[in-house]
């Protein structure tokens, strides 16, 4: 009998987690974009490529999208062509980093006209949304300052409070509002929402339908991010997440290459607080993959994903608990440990060949012949990337 | 005329920096503690010691204690004993770390029976606070884990909840619950109150006598301290704070020694929340003297504390806002920066001398002869340190 | 057949790991040191305690000793009483740390006279390796400095490297020094030694006989640590390592304990560098055991450096180069991560009970019964501890 | 009579600080790189641009270049145009992380034909060296991997030394090769020359011209770099300085304004290690001014480091000593920080007029129209950033 019970096989058959479009764009480092052939020349070929994972997985069933990058004359015809191809549009992500307004913030700027700009963004987001049937608006904050005394902090989250106001008013009842932290970058003194704590303060300001969202390598060094998962959902305020993974800043890597150990802490924490399975938290990745394949690079994620979550899953939790209650350290750990170190992946292929998917995702995607299609055929027109 | 304007001289003459009880016994390293001669050998020697920190300064009028360190048979006469040299008792610590039944938990423990020790360890501060006058219990919760699966985190933090409230139920209308957070350590894997956010969301359940403590070596490495002053005072909820500096992790240096521009910065964004002269916001000092003279090593901590706060007073607030309104990012720096490096300790020692003080406290305490005749007077008992 | 070939399980009867003495001892934070029943009183107890080890493991021939807290009156009597139990004695581990003389250093200090004493117990040490048979002096320089100013850095590392020179003359032909590098702590402002490129400079200038210790809990965070493994070994300078783990500091967790997929990385690189089952690279522990059994922790701590050596000695190097070669950056890491994810416990549990020992040795040890058994004979005395 | 005795005007009159082209261009983060009017559009623009620092502050005779973003027809007519100005050309900077060949290396590249296409690339910039009278080839190698198994480190390390051996057979008499480490990006898990100790084996094992350089942002949090230039100077290995400063990762913000007590410890060490004024140790920085005006934000950091010196002349070394052989903490604190609490901006100023210079180089600068008169002339052709 396989190691995944057929209870831990209906826990893995809820598991849905969200590619962002601009995953399938150019991205890099300030130094230099590395581009590959192939890349996506609009959001249809986004859209295209995110499909493209979850027809060897079936784990990625929507792709979030980024206002202004992902803008397209019929929405209408965006979420067509995707169901077309099995997957439905999700999150809108809105950028109030490119545009030149905003060198010095943008629902924090000084001056009036500027915040409302920002705003009046996020409203057509939220239009965007209403015709995409988006559930959730991301905010990520990118504002801050790079020199002490640049900027009066206190203000600006002041107003930032008063432009959150304004956008959520405009929420629908079925949709959400989900603020993003990021300890630095692209400030480097000081950012407006650094950490879960201002998060979590200036949302649950908002209401109910105001979330944190968690992004995996927005982090100071040393920081405990299961802990912090565990909080948001005791505050009933974790709304979702963004996976990658990171060796020093944010790093942008795929979600468990850089401390597998570590993402299988954060899932036993979202289950163990209620948020695995549950709609109100979505997974989502969020990733850069600057030397790597783009395509198989997702593949890989949600794999990585899954397999973390198989061995959570595996957690004896009844053993687990008597340990912890006796204060046996080393039984307790172990138990924990002899999750982390079982092998799910054989068991996972079977399970996946059961419901008709390839045993082997990543080999099955390379057979396909895809990449070469594509390279072949995307070209002329203009790479996408972060900036487009 | 004084760079230090009538108005600021009556800023600074506001300050009051209470100094801890154990500041003047022997602290150290895992490795090793480092005797001093005269070291205290009960809390009336510490007072005395303290007590020579305001002779020469005006800068700290109170002394916090901390149980069962600090336990003696009358408070009352601790207190007069105290008030005749000029100081009064000030915060009250608890201690829950150092009991062999805290060794996995306290306040957050499995059992509720070592719960119900711990809950009761702070209602008899509580107690003492009555006797002493106290306003302040503050709560260092050194609870937490050293391997992953070695407890439930959620758990602990409902029952951390639990046990805090059973404690603020019994605070008095002029008292207050001051909860500290910390990064990491004495636990490695993780700590029950490791960030300002837990803190917060923990004292906000509690209700309006419950506030954070924000010890400044206390965060992880980067963490851009003053934004969390600035959240903290706009959110009503920044009680005290414990000051000391780090290069490293928690390493309790002299306040001001490590990054003196930070302490700077954080100063300025006390005084700009209001912070300043608030009764409501305590400074404190929370260090250990490994290597360096106990006494004087206090002196120099609360001269570094008002020196910093001279020099934010000095900031030209209306050029300021001129400058940061109108994106003139070095202008605004400039003139941040004028402040801090404006040399202010002649200005001071002048100032000092108008009221009675020598110029410089620390010529003049060491002019006093008072280290060689404690290191002959406190000879035999034990001298204090951390753990008595 | 199992995954672990026959070539496989040659390399793993290779494996030795030293067990330091200390680690049975109790030890703990600055804050408080939790005793258990049973504790040594004495460097015998030490050595039964570390055989015990080795009888459920066969991978931990050796124990280290530090000096002066494993001092006997007889050397040659210790080493046979160990030699009984199946055990070495090992590495010499020197203390300059803990003599109120040392507090502004040691090898390091202003005074000859200090210098002198603190080489003239190196050299002591090196008298118990003629007796001990051991082959190394460890040097840990725990010498530093925690204020800005406080000492002339410069001048204390020339002092040093003389200091080392004179030991290193003292050295046997067959024996070895090797220095040990930290990042921080017990001082806090600057460390003598803080890095590994202090440490190769340093014993680059004695000679052949001087090594580099690479304790994997010392470093800053976000370090890349194998790929000093692989430098240090590239020099041909890498002595020895004191295996452990850490989130945040220096926290001397159990190895592989805080990043399972670290430990991996730095065993390949072993392997890579021609380090693995070589004399001249010796595997050490260097951990805490704050909350945990110190035995069974020691079981736990070897068993992890052998099941992670096991699984880096999967990694398929023709394929992994293949894909190196051709740029293939998912296809390597995968080849990377599957030897990392492959379950080899099921595989090493046969392979012991091939070898006559038991297949959970954890298990194993458990049933023994030795634990209640010292814990009822070890009273009285005083329980030895970091200090003793 | 002024603070800055003849001996320490006579110090300070050696100051020069290079200043990079590349600092006049546009530069950002990788969202967003955001614009200014009058920025260079060539070379020649950019050495205006410089010569305008020099000015106003006379402490930036040279200018560093970039190839191949300063690459000129005619080098000769460059060096005129500089000279004519007041300057000359500096450090040649080589480039080998924008090349679509270098995705996966230069120097340490797998195959050997890129390997030669990046040593070729040196060799052109020595060429460009025996053109401009530069004395200095400096190799950032921004060559590494992103995941763990992407590639062999060891095997890099051996390759990067043959390749910097044949560009360091090429280098001239006069001439010095400066390799410059970083801690990480734009690699994110390993970086062929992450720290000085690798730089120093790298360098060491080439021969006398070829020295370490050290950015003061390329470090892990928390290291103490002072310590590395003390190091450093000690082996007779310091080639040059890039000064910048940071928060978090490699900033790159203006030197002195994330620390500037750090800045101060640091200039101390290269004064006490002989150096300062030595030709052998380049002073040069290496900033991105992102949000501030360039022209102003590098005069601003020259005077930085110009006052920061200032500071640490004043250093009372003779009482400093006594403190320090004393053992007395608190006292050689003391006169270490009096140094640097000093306010030296007035007799700067008063030195500035006294030598023909504006006493307020930012205000002079700012009243002579130039930014304005850039702006206006500067229009058309493309703005000069880090890519051009």
């Amino acid at each position: 009998m396989s190691i995944l019970t057929p209870e831990i096989q209906a826990e893995l058959a809820k598991q849905a987690i969200e590619l962002p479009s601009w995953a399938f764009g150019n991205s890099g480092t300030r130094f230099k974009v590395f581009g590959t052939p192939g890349t996506p020349r609009d959001p249809y070929e986004k859209i295209a490529d995110a499909a493209q994972v979850n027809q060897y997985t079936a784990l990625s069933p929507s792709v979030a999208l980024h206002i202004p990058w992902d803008k397209v004359d019929s929405y209408d015809d965006l979420r067509k062509y995707a169901e077309d191809l099995g997957v439905s549009l999700g999150t809108i992500n809105s950028n109030t980093f490119q545009d030149d307004d905003y060198k010095f913030g943008a629902l924090t700027h000084e001056d009036a006209g500027i915040r409302r700009k920002a705003i009046d963004h996020h409203l057509e987001c939220i239009d965007i949304m209403d015709q995409t049937g988006s559930r959730d608006l991301k905010i990520w904050l990118a504002e801050g300052s790079n020199y002490p005394g640049q900027t009066d902090m206190r203000g600006r989250q002041d107003r930032l409070n008063d432009s959150l106001r304004t956008i959520y008013e405009r929420i629908g009842d079925d949709q959400r509002l989900v603020l993003e932290y990021k300890f630095f970058e692209p400030s480097f003194y000081h950012t407006d929402v650094p950490d879960w704590g201002t998060s979590y303060a200036q949302v649950a300001s908002l209401g109910d339908r105001a979330m944190v969202c968690l992004d995996t390598g927005h982090h100071a060094p040393g920081t405990n991010i299961e802990f912090i998962v565990m909080q948001l959902l005791r505050l009933g305020k974790l709304g979702s997440f963004d996976f990658n993974s990171r060796f020093y800043a944010d790093d942008d890597l795929i979600v468990g290459a850089a401390d597998p150990f570590q993402l299988f802490r954060i899932i036993v924490e979202v289950i163990r607080g209620g948020g695995y399975g549950d709609p109100d938290v979505a997974f989502m990745l969020d990733q850069c993959h600057n030397v790597e394949d783009k395509i198989p690079g997702q593949i890989r994620s949600v794999l990585n994903v899954q397999e973390m979550t198989a061995r959570a899953l595996l957690i004896d939790h009844e053993a687990l608990r008597a340990a912890q209650v006796s204060g046996d350290v080393l039984a307790a750990n172990a138990i924990f440990m002899d999750a982390f170190y079982t092998d799910v992946r054989p068991a996972l292929a079977e399970w996946r060949e059961s419901r008709g998917l390839p045993a082997d995702p990543m080999a099955a995607f390379a057979a396909s012949g895809y990449l070469a299609k594509i390279a072949e055929e995307r070209v002329g027109g203009v790479q996408a990337g972060w900036g487009a």
